[in-house]
């Protein structure tokens, strides 16, 4: 059972996050101190300092010879389930497009684990729950979000399978006005597979992608260093991990601010109209959530770590993702609604699973 | 005696401010995150909101029932000193000028308190020490820097004191060349005080000016909260904490970053030439600890309370000082290279304070 004194301690844990959010909407809307042309020194200084340090600083922490590998391959479950879904879809509807595969499946695994999640678990679990997020966001920065950076590639690339999914479908409404930007080098032959030898050149692209994406960099940096302080039993000296905190301690609240400020740019919050946002928020609040669970019951969790997985898979949009989704045109707009909207309305959802979680333990 | 521990303790709690110093000059100079367009959005932001936050969240946490007035007034005598030679430093002498006594002034008495000088003095000499530099701190925001204030509208409004000050004096070299902007409104009249009646408009000025400083707002609320919240014994709930903490845990490292780029903003680093340079820092880092010194054994301040004394005041200068002076147009060169160099040379100088004072313990 959770009682009023539990969930008023994750009401604390959060609403600070929704004062820097306001904060930076204030600026820019309200009080005009950010000009919106200054908006995107702000958001520099978030994803190329603040951000990968804040990253950095959690991933460092790990340590990958004690991490919680059950957990983690509940995870993995749950998402290989959705892919296989997403990936049968097309075959199966006419409604369905690979482009749209891949945007759902953004939606409904990839989550924001360390600004949102890691005070939100804390709040209601404990230290222990607050270790598992940061593990599971280690593993979405470095496996989950590679592996969406390299489908974006294939279809800038012109891979078959989403020039296929180009074509006009008969989907109705507004998923389909939700225009494709036109594919680079579109190959037309409808080929299932991208063509062997182009693989490893994709390969290139992509990890040149990561080594030049400030956060990636950072927990792989990270988490290098992780396993050769664990491995040989050796600390970080104080001064570098003193450098280290002194940016990411801002990390938080620099992203939620820079989260404001781009809220206060939208004309409106519903960027991708109303249809397209409930369906997003279907398949983040509840679509995501239903598959953690299903993977993490197959793989053995019970009590409070099963709820732990089912809550941290409703924690907002990964705000990575919709800048993917910017970078690559791939529905940028029901992102970045998934982003603010998801962040706005997930205090109540969250809560509201803590409490139906709590009555079933 | 110091021992190389505790010098390598100092060096860990300041090398962290030249870190987020170096990362703000880096952005611009080196790696071209942020364009020099760019850098006024950051100084808002961390002046508008980041900043006042850091000090109201410091502010807070004073007991003014229990603040170590004896430590106050030692600052306070050696202030006065310091004016009152100033004051008399025009009078006897063809070289003196009242506008660079303002200027003297805020060399060797304004520091950069809660920024440089909490992590320092609390890894020199613990917990003690940076409660009393965070109530010299309020003292300075409160009472110091409203005088100054006071002093530069008494000179906008053209009292006959800083006109004739500005006549061209007999004063060389490079004194001399830095320009006196226009005076608004000159009486000419060479009258010794500022006429009667303008003294309640300048007041209202003055008053309008600091309730628009975010800063010296969040001095005055802070202090007031915590007069009501010390007098009747209750504390602010976790959750309004938690809200200032999210942007205020952010202060030093932004504060550091922002002037960061103002260095990389500046075509040299001694933008006043030399000769000034070198004026600057001994007021800064020998006139004024001397006449601290002064002031706290005149007051009976002895031991490790005294170091502290002396110590505080050698911090780097402060920067709301140099952003009167710009506002003002008084000297603003001399007091931005009193910052940056000034944060430049202070560690290994607040080192060799901290190792000669500990000899003479």
């Amino acid at each position: 059972m959770i009682s009023w004194g539990d969930i008023y301690k994750v009401v604390v844990a959060m609403a600070p996050l929704y004062v820097a959010l306001g904060l930076g909407y204030g600026s820019v809307r309200w009080w005009r101190i950010i000009t919106p042309e200054q908006c995107e020194a702000i958001n520099r200084l978030v994803s190329c300092i603040t951000l990968p340090l804040f990253t950095f600083e959690f991933t460092l922490h790990v340590d990958p010879f004690a991490m919680n590998y059950r957990f983690i391959s509940a995870d993995a479950v749950s998402k290989v389930i959705v892919a296989v879904l997403l990936t049968a879809w097309p075959k199966c509807s006419s409604k369905g497009s690979y482009c749209w595969s891949v945007t759902s499946f953004s939606l409904s695994t990839l989550t924001n684990s360390l600004v949102v999640g890691v005070p939100l678990v804390s709040a209601m679990y404990g230290r222990w729950a607050q270790d598992l997020v940061v593990q599971l966001s280690v593993v979405q920065a470095i496996v989950w979000l590679t592996l969406l950076l390299f489908v974006f590639e294939l279809r800038k690339a012109g891979c078959g399978l989403f020039s296929m999914a180009a074509a006009p479908s008969s989907a109705g409404g507004e998923l389909a006005s939700v225009e494709s930007p036109p594919l680079k080098d579109v190959d037309g032959g409808g080929a299932e597979v991208a063509p062997r030898p182009s693989f490893w050149s994709l390969m290139k692209t992509v990890w040149l992608k990561l080594a030049l994406n400030p956060n990636s960099y950072a927990s792989i940096v990270g988490i290098t260093w992780a396993f050769i302080a664990n491995r040989w039993h050796f600390e970080m000296p104080s001064i570098m991990e003193g450098s280290v905190l002194i940016m990411s301690k801002a990390g938080t609240g620099m992203a939620m601010f820079s989260m404001g400020l781009f809220m206060a740019l939208q004309e409106k919050i519903l960027a991708c109209g109303p249809s397209l946002t409930a369906f997003g928020m279907v398949l983040k609040f509840i679509a995501g959530p239903a598959a953690t669970a299903i993977g993490a019951i197959a793989v053995g969790l019970r009590g409070d770590v099963l709820h732990l997985a089912i809550i941290q898979a409703a924690l907002p949009q990964s705000i990575t993702s919709f800048i993917f989704a910017r970078e690559y045109g791939l529905h940028a707009d029901v992102l970045s609604t998934a982003v603010i909207f998801g962040m706005l309305v997930s205090l109540p959802v969250l809560v509201a699973y803590y409490v139906v979680l709590g009555f079933m333990s």
